[in-house]
């Protein structure tokens, strides 16, 4: 077993009021580090103090966007437990982006364990309050000064780690979003499927028009057909149609959400009829026509559930349950969210216990 | 105007021996930077010693994918001149590239005259042997330490510089392409026509499998259809068919390169028939059976022109022109090269002189 290098740090930073968490603004005290050469593939796991790295002007990950990133989040339960939710999903689909992108495989065992023990140490950084969390990144990064279009012979794996607030401070909202039909996000034979920077690069100046506009995302439609629903933002899209409920398909172009997963995983255990196929805003928009349309949600790791209560698709108004939160959606973001954070049972062996136990440097 | 600072470095590292330049390795003295942020927009040019940059690990760049790059030469003639090409074309595109990916605009001007600073700080870089030249490499990275997918609010705009050797050591040389079907660099609604880091991510992956059958580089083929022929790796394409060239037109899913813009201009001056618009691998396949493919070739500012021997297209092979050179691809790369480093008139005024000043720090 590969032995984790742990250099703690002599100070420690003053942590931001539970109430006053902002996304991803924060960082914890340390940080989880692993390097790889060609040589000697990935090496030297370490803890070390959160701290800047130095780069040459030249290294490619200024140029080529040959990243990868992850996120997942830790959770601490009344009795004060601290939980992760299927972190080995996050691993697997981390060597997929990795795969398409031409990143070496990582072990996904080393990782878990590097972020456990990460966690250990910077265990005071797990926000005590309602719906707070720890959320996790984890990301390569190409660190070769070269300026060619090649896969980078060296790399760097991260996990830095920071609190976040509750995503609905007043209560779960239902979103606006716009179908997108002019951007294209991806496309099959495309890097849609793996979380690499390119794609959320590629989905900024949507967004930014969808924001103008006073839509919170986007909806992103097939870049062939421009028809058939692919993902929202950050989150997989589900839709409930006369009591089915449907979801695309892995088509090639959206990315394998594990809120996604797990959400299927709950429907069919429940013995709700649930579809994985391909569905355009043709369908969608008849639907509503005909009060067919009864929920719809999009899934993600940073909002679990998030009820949509509009589309605005080719300037006409979708309206979905009155704009008001559906009873489906609420059911699975209340067990989601309860399953995480330990109150209620987990029957899927979804959760994972990181053991309280004190670090010390070595 | 605003006022270029000039820190020169104390020391100066060993240049690499002219016929053992590799490209990207070896970077100049000194570099060019300008910082973004919201409040005060692009601020403080400075000609810096070259140095690593330091950043936060929560910094975007590492993240979301939202950079930008250029890439151009300066020649040295034997007159002891040194010449850039085309240098506001590469400004304009950037600016296309920034437009595209949510990067604020950046005042070309400023960044020439800070360009041609950099190289009289560091003119001995520029080599003399024959088809070689400096490299130049601007580009912006988001600096913003933040894990929210949004457009950042502070950027980093830095020019460096690198001598690269001749592109054809052994004599321009035909190269073999793979017609890429199942991988896909781009579509319209997406990032193609921006030169920003996640398209070159999205191209590793087919551009391993090629190299490893033996092929140099991929062509790229439509993301809807599969059929149309889009560019090759960094190049654009072009075919010569019963004396007619033709390229593909601007479809929103190509970079427009420079060299690309510059070879229409040329075969116009010189009366030949041209046509940019949509071609597909069955016209070329067609034309090749019927025997009238007389030539084909990739432009860019690496190669300029780099003629194509053979294309693989489901399995069968392509031969073009014997896999020899063509005379128009010869005749081409011997005008743009010629301009370029100042033995032949440049009719289009096309080069920019970099006057030989000496340069103090202030
Ligand atoms: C593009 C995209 N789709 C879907 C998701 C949802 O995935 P998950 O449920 O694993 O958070 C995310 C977030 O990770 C995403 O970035
Ligand atoms: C994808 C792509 N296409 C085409 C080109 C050719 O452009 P240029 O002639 O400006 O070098 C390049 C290189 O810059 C490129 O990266």
């Amino acid at each position: 077993m590969t032995t984790i290098d742990i250099q703690l740090s002599a100070t420690r930073k003053e942590k931001p009021k539970e109430d006053q968490l902002a996304f991803g603004r924060n960082f914890t005290d340390h940080m989880f580090i692993m390097d790889y050469s060609t040589e000697k593939g990935w090496y030297d796991p370490r803890i070390v103090p959160y701290a800047p790295i130095s780069l040459d002007p030249s290294t490619m990950v200024f140029h080529y966007g040959q990243t990868v990133f992850e996120g997942l989040k830790a959770y601490r339960t009344k009795d004060d437990q601290i939980l992760l939710f299927r972190p080995e999903k996050n691993m697997e689909r981390m060597n997929l982006s990795n795969e398409r992108i031409c990143i070496p495989h990582i072990d996904g065992e080393i990782v878990i364990e590097g972020l456990k023990k990460l966690i250990q140490v910077d265990r005071d950084w797990v926000p005590t309050a309602e719906g707070t969390s720890l959320y996790i990144r984890p990301f390569v990064i190409p660190t070769e000064p070269f300026l060619g279009v090649a896969p980078a012979t060296q790399y760097r794996f991260m996990i830095i780690m920071s609190p976040v607030g509750s995503y609905y401070k007043e209560g779960i909202q239902p979103v606006r979003i716009f179908v997108e039909n002019e951007y294209v996000r991806a496309v099959a034979g495309g890097t849609g499927t793996a979380k690499t920077g390119g794609n959320y690069a590629a989905s900024l100046k949507a967004q930014e028009e969808a924001t103008k506009r006073g839509y919170t995302q986007v909806l992103w439609l097939d870049g062939v057909e421009k028809k058939y629903v692919e993902e929202v933002g950050s989150m997989n899209v589900f839709f409930k149609i006369k009591g089915e409920v449907v979801t695309p398909q892995l088509n090639g172009s959206i990315l394998e959400g594990i809120t996604r997963n797990s959400i299927l995983q709950l429907l069919r255990h429940w013995d709700i009829p649930v579809s994985e196929r391909r569905i355009s805003m043709d369908e969608i928009r008849e639907a509503y026509d005909k009060g067919e349309l009864e929920e719809a949600f999009g899934t993600g790791t940073a909002a679990v559930i998030s009820p949509i209560g509009e589309f605005l698709y080719e300037e006409k108004q979708i309206l979905i349950n009155e704009g008001k939160t559906g009873e489906l959606s609420k059911k699975l973001y209340d067990t989601l969210t309860g399953i995480q954070n330990g109150t209620l049972k987990d029957e899927f062996g979804w959760t994972v216990t990181v053991e309280n136990e004190k670090v010390l440097s070595k």
